[in-house]
């Protein structure tokens, strides 16, 4: 999957993209990775249990600190983006060849941008409610499936200086990340995430003098 | 439509029902009516012209000092409800035997009340997106639509003290309004938007002496 | 402090009112516990660390089930706030006795309910921006001090079924939580949290056979 | 106050900035300054009335249609701002050499982009609580004022595809448009405003040829 979200991306001459894999040394997620990281792209199926605590807290705090985070279709279960969210973001699922229609219900915002008014996806893999996630911040799409159910499927939130958005399709057994208007919304989604300043190392500095600021070694749970 | 309205609150030994309908004097919301009023349901249908601009501002006064306000259907095109939105409020819609059903996306929200995961409507307009209002500050319902539509069916807001929900549900060609679990939401909503304290004559009195406060002559537009 | 805060939730009648602390066994709140309240008051300071990572997450299973959580003042620190919140909850603080006056923002919601347009606390530990949390779903109270800072003080959430209330004054130092005002809040966000069905054992399920459903094992990180 | 305004925007070589005034034709808001403009800034005071209706009917519009909105001090009693918002946009106030502090709660937005925790306003009008308008979609910026008030002073809303912001700061009778980060503030947010396709002439055409769309005379109230 991360070849085929890469290669989009690779469509944009101002982005710099690299992948990472749940089998490299700590999952390809340094530290020096994440320093030259604006935006953190997350696509997981099954392994999820696999990624290691540490490292998810590792990402957790550089999103506070402003980096940016996308999190694709079956990466609503990873551990980074419950504890991003606070609940279970348990879903209804099924494979059975549902078509998906994306409406776009916030056509003002920088993530759907330069889409008409729905994206006619196909056969996917059906993802639909009661999605277990706090209200999103704003609302952008939802996604109608031919079975029967719909989906909160593009979701932003803000958490500490950095943004975290959700987009909901991408099964492994569908070529949707090949699809131009999918690879739009991922490219809108990295514009809209990417920090303008640089990822603070102390975010929330104690400026006043007289006040105090408990320190980052508290930050996480 | 509004005898069916009614029916359904009168079946709630602690509501009193009224009912008001375009041609009689002022509307049927007089002064005195509103002055009584705790929570007002609209429904309207083509006539939204008709209904006078200064009755409608009273509404609006009434809604900010506290009273409820619960819009079905096509009262999204009422002059009352645009005037809170600040939005044109149109809609898509198709009267063609679509298929309709409500999923709850906040099941821990009181107009969800006593629900189950969705409502089967079957046959009834149908109304999609793009639904051109404010986000609502909280989403309880989505709807879907066998003809591959989506639309944001129930809808939260808070106005000056009053709160508002806009519920999608109900053409005067379906009858909907006899479906107990729509009957459940109506009652669900009259609760939640009813005020706790009366309506205030004055809801903002400058308490502190030494502030101003723009008088009450100035609150509409 | 439990006994303050016992003792003005005890005014109120229809509230059976329980007390649970750290040395408890379970912290007090074994499941036998929880399976029996609607609505948890959390106070903590500085040992948050020694509270047992399995009660926490107990405690955040029952929450998305639908019971209700209000946190107090230092409580911001704890860990089930932390994880129901996704964030550091990092905040600016001193202890000079700075004067306190919350400002009711959102004077129609139910938590804000017989309070006038302030409510003043004389001196207490302040508590400011930037308070690291999501933005609140409704932000009901903004605190002003007399040093120079302001503090969102009254914060509604839903995480899954279940509604989430912080409540900023409360220092151990200062009777806050014998006044007169401050009571009434906490009676009013005991009643607005109060799940109106009992707290589900299986909140979501999948009633559509069609569909399948991730079990329970997969909710917490 | 729209020449010092002016002059700080055009400190910005991608801006290009005219002003308009109510004393001319159209009050300079004509359809062809209208078509030609991205993000439009309102600074008003006293002389709301005087502003024609159908030259708010127009604004309104294009703001749906895309183009952004800055409202400025005063203008939160602007026509306009009332009717993009539906409120009384009521608010207290006080000409008595306040100090003003303006505290950042959503450091990672783009309206803040570039400053620190704080700007120090010194003596300004006090604009306080209860501010009726609608819960800011995003609330950035939280005034504190040495008389002992709060204020929501910085509020993002979308309507239709356009975005709006209001920003408290702006008395006729300080510097303040003068200070750096005020002018900071105000161009982030204007680009935060500009729409990054060209206005719609019609924005939500009925692409799907089976759905009706209600046509555009029926937009405004």
């Amino acid at each position: 999957m991360h070849v085929a979200i890469a290669q989009g991306l690779r469509e944009h001459a101002d982005f710099e993209v690299g992948t990472a894999t749940l089998d490299e040394p700590e999952h390809g997620l340094t530290d020096a990775v994440l320093a030259s990281t604006d935006v953190l792209l997350w696509w997981g199926h099954m392994a999820h249990g696999e990624v290691r605590d540490e490292i998810v807290a590792t990402v957790q705090a550089r999103v506070l600190d402003g980096m940016g985070l996308i999190v694709l279709h079956s990466g609503h279960f990873s551990k980074i983006f419950k504890r991003l969210m606070g609940t279970s973001c348990n879903l209804k699922w099924r494979e059975a060849d549902d078509n998906e229609r994306i409406w776009v219900v916030e056509p003002g915002h920088p993530i759907a941008d330069g889409l008409g008014e729905c994206i006619e996806i196909g056969p996917e893999e059906m993802y639909g409610e009661r999605f277990d996630i706090p209200a999103p911040e704003t609302l952008v799409f939802v996604s109608w499936f031919s079975g029967g159910e719909v989906f909160r499927s593009g979701c932003c939130y803000a958490r500490g200086r950095g943004r975290v958005f959700y987009f909901g399709p991408g099964d492994q057994e569908y070529p949707v990340y090949h699809q131009a208007e999918i690879r739009r919304v991922i490219a809108n989604a990295v514009r809209w995430a990417c920090p303008r300043e640089p990822v603070a190392a102390a975010p929330y500095p104690a400026e006043r003098s007289d006040a105090g600021w408990f320190e980052g070694g508290a930050r996480l749970a």
